[in-house]
């Protein structure tokens, strides 16, 4: 047991101050009181302090090209995606691991404090390659000390025409059967910090057989991740073979319910957006990969306006970010509408703060634990804002939320508690120059 | 004279390595030396160096609204503007000086290092109020050291009908003599960091007697910035009083030119960019705050192919990173086209590098003196990277700008030189604690 006070702390109730929050050995909140008297031996958490950010989708391994397909010959999704081929071929577990661990001290620096890994790099040497490959995942993530739902995935055919792998696709692939056994193999491994999902990469890689075989085979309470709709062409081509567009046919044809999160969802009509939210299932939203690829405007407008739950997820990895992928996401719905406060109402008026809450949300059962909010039986997950800055002076509650989303200056986060530990304090992660002089060791040999 | 040895510089021929720059006791660079012997009292830049961005358009005093105004009740540009009269009205110039001169140090560390303050807080206690509040911004930049180009703005009007002003808009107004003495007070305190250039705030707030009137009284290489064609509202009233758009009336009946910056230009039409680009203009965009306004998408593709220049700005102060205006100025133009690279070709592959030369080049002309390369004649702001992050591992040349603008992580920028001063080492300003200090007591103030 330990215990920590926090200044001011926002509560599933609301703001509250002088608040103790008690956490077990493994990291789970037991108790928050508020107006609280301190113990002599309980840790000080100062300024304000807030859950901290579920990112709901991580291809880790993809942080060692961010920056790097920004040239003409990329000029769309599928050019993008030859150059993250030629980078999965070359990688092993150990370049993995020290890719992931410094990218998730990174993500602890900015403010997440859980990643959803959707992995499909199940290539390595030998033929405990699919083993090895997640192993890594899961070190990484002890590394850094990030919690960790790991969710293989689950990669067969090429296309909606069932057609072979392409030769840089093979090693993303598993019979169903092999697929299985890994997700038993990683099941013995759970701990308070690690657990485990199912990911499906997409429609047109995964046939309905198999989907269904994997479906009947997990848990109630196991969290179900898909790409579904990012590209025009994938949307034409599910039209074509299954004969209804792919958010429609997955509520027509699978238990789509609230621990499914359907990733980008770009291209969905008004209909499958009503069908997404009756199933209550979450939309995994990555604006600024979403950007980066040209994948093109989530309906957020309208989404929003049904009552839909969405998360945030990092993706492609070109921004660390939480703050960033809040803030463009309102503002892509803002330009486009020529208004502001898009998510704002009359009963959450702080558009940041609401942006904020929403993304919490929306990620509450994707993630396999309960996360993302300071009340017993979450995760001991806390980030506290530096309010040292200028801008912070005289803010408090859901107001200081909207500095934090829409005007965040650098070096905002000063320290964050992940599972009950300290794991970045004054904006530095306890490991991060050691993960860093991995990491760099590593991409250097990439890019030779 | 100082000299700097650089490692790797980009220099207008292209990216060269062991860079000797040496500066005059004005701060101006008098040669630029690839491939030089150190001399011992040289200093030394480590890493990649570019040109510091120029800033083209900034209202220092909206830094302390920033994230203030994203609330329900601010839900479109005319409300918002509502919330920055009430803060304009309460500022006197020692507390415009305080918050400035820490947004220009946030600025430098942010690897801005020239700024044109589009400056309209003409009011203050007594009837030398114009001077002071100028004074204000000219003694801001000063404590911060870096380059101004101040803007003194004409403002006479409520709206194009010719009413007259509301009260909160008062403290906006000089009529013209003032106006143009005001200029005339300034030139006299012109010295190498700072000069000034005239802008008018809008069509809708100067009518054509007097915009004439001041056009006619400057010299052939001041700096015109004008606000233009940022709301559809505006439009509107403009065709309906003056019986063309916003941009096609200056484009008629000014002699805009290359000293010319048009701040937004949102909402143009394709012969309206057509006439922009005939002339030689520039147009300041400023996308995080054309996003938090939700003005709307500058038909950036289009300009670019009719090889128009353009800049940014940082405006509503919401965002003080040139990286994060430019990549969410590609990615608006990615997401609507639904393809990527949007402003790379074949001259200029890297879609990064791209976006930063081209806001340097459009930048040329508009601040009244020669800023935005490393080349004799130009101020000495200097802007050099750390490499440490492992992203950077193993890049350069226009590979390094491409990781620098798309996937730039927090304190990349390490050390920055700003007209031959060194201003920011190892990511901080160096009087960056005394500017905090100052500008949290007058923000404190303002929330209270």
């Amino acid at each position: 047991m330990s215990a920590y006070i926090l200044d001011v702390a926002m509560l599933p109730g609301g703001w509250a101050r002088a608040v103790r929050v008690s956490v077990d050995a493994a990291g789970w909140i037991t108790g928050v009181e508020p107006d609280a008297a301190p113990h002599p031996d309980d840790q000080h958490l100062r300024g304000i302090v807030i859950p901290g950010m579920a990112n709901v989708h991580s291809h880790a391994f993809q942080r060692a090209m961010a920056g790097r397909a920004e040239r003409g010959g990329t000029g769309d999704f599928w050019r993008w995606r030859d150059v993250m081929y030629a980078l999965a071929a070359r990688l092993g577990p150990d370049a993995l691991r020290a890719v992931a661990a410094h990218l998730y001290a990174e993500m602890l620096e900015a403010g997440y404090t859980a990643v959803a890994e959707f992995h499909y790099l199940h290539a390595a040497v030998d033929d405990d390659g699919p083993r090895c490959m997640s192993a890594a995942l899961v070190d990484a993530a002890a590394d850094a000390g990030i919690g960790l739902t790991l969710l293989p995935v689950l990669y067969q055919r090429a296309g909606f025409d069932g057609g072979p792998l392409a030769p840089a696709q093979q090693g993303f692939a598993l019979d169903t059967a092999r697929y299985l056994a890994l997700l038993d193999a990683l099941a013995a491994k759970h701990n308070a910090q690690m657990t485990t999902g199912v990911a499906f990469h997409s429609l047109r890689a995964v046939d309905a057989a198999a989907l269904n075989e994997v479906v009947a085979a997990i848990d109630d309470d196991t969290p179900v991740h898909i790409h579904v709709a990012e590209q025009r062409r994938e949307v034409d081509d599910c039209q074509q073979h299954l004969g209804a567009r792919p958010v429609q046919w997955l509520l027509d044809n699978q238990p789509v319910d609230p621990r499914w999160c359907l990733v980008h969802a770009t291209h969905t009509d008004p209909g499958e957006l009503e069908g997404i939210v009756s199933r209550g299932a979450s939309v995994g939203l990555c604006p600024s990969t979403e950007a980066n690829l040209g994948d093109g405007f989530f309906a957020l407008e309208h989404f929003e306006a049904l009552g839909g739950r969405w998360a945030i997820g990092s993706d492609s990895q070109v921004c660390i970010d939480p703050t960033e992928e809040l803030r463009w996401l309102e503002y892509g719905a803002r330009l486009q509408a020529q208004r502001r406060c898009i998510v704002s109402s009359a009963q959450a008026p702080h558009a940041g703060a609401r942006l904020y809450r929403a993304a919490l949300a929306g990620a509450d059962g994707l993630l396999g634990r309960r996360v993302g909010a300071i009340a017993p039986g979450y995760r001991a997950d806390l980030v506290a804002l530096d309010d040292r800055h200028p801008l912070h002076a005289g803010l408090d509650g859901d107001a200081r939320l909207d500095c934090h989303v829409f005007a965040s200056p650098p070096r905002t986060v000063r320290d964050v508690i992940c599972g009950g530990r300290w794991r970045v304090r004054d904006g530095r992660h306890e490991h991060i120059d050691a993960l860093a002089h991995a990491a760099r060791s590593v991409q250097g040999a990439f890019d030779a």
